[in-house]
């Protein structure tokens, strides 16, 4: 991982503007005997023109063999250790669906689930009641009221919302009132620590007004609480590495996760790979450092769809001449891990790298951006959360090391 | 390392079949100026479509230029930090003559030496006595009785034998007895702690019997203790990984390590790579995970027989088909350690790794197996302990981490 105070102490304050162009999901896999892989098989002629001016790698998102989510897959792509800095599942749903976590805020998972006359779970996803029952019932609750603290309900899908609890004193430390069972009431949530027994006393009192507000309805008369978590913390981002920091995401979680290191979570109109380009454009002068986050290669890839991946990947290259007439000093394009059509699931398979920074690069041999020209290339194999070092290394904004 | 805590959380009760394939000593060297490996030389018909299908790496067992012994060698293999997890040498010389090193034995190396009439040592090794004279002492010594433990002793070769005492409140912290020169007596055994001050005794009082024994021999009327080692309590192999594992080895050292972080250590008739994998064929049904260990690769590197070593590693090759009828879902082909027949000894350069598993590969460019290809392969260069997990990644055996 990137050693944040060897990097704070050798940052400088001034240096190149430096592109993280992420394509979710985007290493890949052949689906025939050596044939190419989705980035392989994708019409990529700028990609790989920078390809042959600059040099390739491949990142290894969290160790060897270990399949990553999309949180700690961007942490590390942001420098931090993912096995060291944990974003608890809770924060995680929040974020995911757009709600801000901030120090300080408790977050949980929610499920509405059916109540039997006793009390009892018959049902713990109350029927995967359809999302246009269940928002309804995620606004009743978002009006519940609680003595010193406000709370935010947002519906996720189906029987799943997110809560966060926001005000002073708060800790996630809790239990999940979820047992995992039927034929058993749901628990109260049970603080693990002494410091989050007022937070726990709040949830329950939360949780017996809701009781409340779903009391009549068929399916949804109950709901459990789980992955309660508090904002992880992480140190931020733009202070590590002295860089005023900007995401250009659409999707909610890669906006959060971004927001939640302390990047500048920009809004934009539109949201294709143009549209995010454009909006990187628009915004070009206002800070040092990009993160540009594309959805669409992961989405075809759990697809198992091989050639939407590639399409996918084929319209992000398209785009990228608007972004190259910025004159970025360094442009990386990576995924935060792969997701093989193969296999329609995030794998443990390094992840393409191609690295660009004219005034800087050493190039290797690479003549097109592809696994195996990656997995061979100049740049080696190395783990994702030294990437941000390198990048700042070639945007010249890092002192020397000892005299 | 393997992160064992990380493997255990995310390990899957199901998966494929994983066959790790250790040809000791396997990495090699060109004896002419650009020619060939060993591996390179060999006629690997087999192995090489099996390079083309899969992808090829590079091992480092232990640390950049550091030479590994058997034992550290193949831990590292297993997913064990050879740095952390030491095996102390009694328990290896010990589990290297067949004799089982359970929990809560101490193990000791012993030598036969000559004393003079004063009981000074005047020859440390009793001037190597051969084997047809030593193991009949070791067969005496096998006798001795000590109140309220067992010993075992096995002879080694030459002047050089094991000792294991075995029952309850034994600890294995005790100096060696072996002053490392002649014209002073053997040094008592003496406990480095209290824990072990009753297992010294008992050693003292072991010793003094077998001096009683050895009276009148005229070269190996002494002997001196070294190593002593408890078991290491080494953390289940089958337990981590979630594998039914099973050793199918012939050497008794191989057999013993296996057996000491807790596979099934198979019997079988014969003990040629044909023989070994009808043995795997035998249990196919009954084990996740084979470790299959050829010993031949090394002997004759050992003794500078570039051609010899170069044959056994193509009579591994001509009986691998039997192997893959048994269609593994998984297979690595690698070795412990380089053993150069250049050199004649073990030695420090990365160990040729080969993966296969065709249902999840991601393939590099190589079509032949051997060290040129495999150091510039497609799975990089990396640590011995980073292997397992990758294995049971592509066994599909590790659930994602993270959301």
């Amino acid at each position: 991982m990137a050693d944040f105070q060897l990097i704070k102490s050798l940052k400088r304050d001034q240096g190149g503007k430096i592109v993280l162009l992420v394509m979710d999901g985007l290493g890949g896999a052949p689906i025939s005997a050596n044939g190419p892989t989705e980035l392989e098989a994708a019409a990529t002629p700028t990609l790989d023109r920078l390809a042959t001016e600059g040099a390739l790698g491949a990142l290894v998102p969290i160790r060897p063999g270990i399949t990553p989510g999309s949180g700690p897959a961007h942490l590390a792509l942001f420098g931090y250790d993912p096995l060291t800095y944990l974003v608890g599942r809770g924060v995680l749903e929040a974020v995911g669906v757009g709600v801000a976590v901030r120090k300080g805020d408790v977050a949980a998972r929610g499920n509405f689930c059916t109540l039997d006359s006793g009390g009892r779970i018959s049902d713990r996803r109350a029927a995967r009641i359809p999302t246009e029952q269940a928002a309804p019932l995620c606004a009743r609750l978002a009006t519940i009221e609680l003595p010193g603290v406000t709370t935010e309900v947002r519906h996720v899908k189906e029987h799943r919302f997110a809560v966060v609890l926001r005000g002073e004193g708060l800790a996630g430390d809790i239990d999940d009132t979820d047992p995992q069972q039927t034929g058993v009431p749901p628990h109260a949530a049970q603080p693990r620590s002494d410091g989050s027994r007022r937070t726990a006393d709040l949830v329950n009192q939360w949780i017996a007004k809701a009781n409340t507000l779903l009391e009549g309805e068929s399916k949804a008369n109950g709901l459990t609480l789980r992955g309660f978590a508090s904002d992880p913390a992480l140190p931020a981002f733009p202070e590590i590495y002295g860089l005023r920091s900007a995401c250009i995401g659409v999707y909610p979680m890669y906006r959060g996760l971004a927001s939640l290191v302390g990047m500048d979570v920009k809004e934009f109109p539109g949201d294709t790979p143009e549209e995010q380009l454009a909006a990187v454009a628009r915004y070009w002068t206002d800070y040092d450092f990009f993160f540009i986050h594309i959805k669409k290669s992961d989405s075809r890839g759990e697809d198992g769809d091989f050639d939407g991946k590639a399409s996918a990947i084929a319209s992000v290259d398209a785009a990228l001449p608007r972004l190259l007439e910025l004159k970025p000093d360094v442009l990386a394009v990576t995924g935060d891990h792969s997701t093989p059509s193969l296999l329609k699931t995030h794998s443990w398979h390094p992840v393409p790298l191609l690295l660009w920074a004219p005034a800087t690069i050493r190039p290797d041999r690479s003549t097109a951006f592809g696994e195996r020209a990656c997995d061979t290339g100049g740049l080696g194999i190395f783990p994702s959360s030294d990437l941000l070092p390198l990048l700042m290394a070639h945007a010249l904004r890092l002192e020397k090391f000892g005299a």
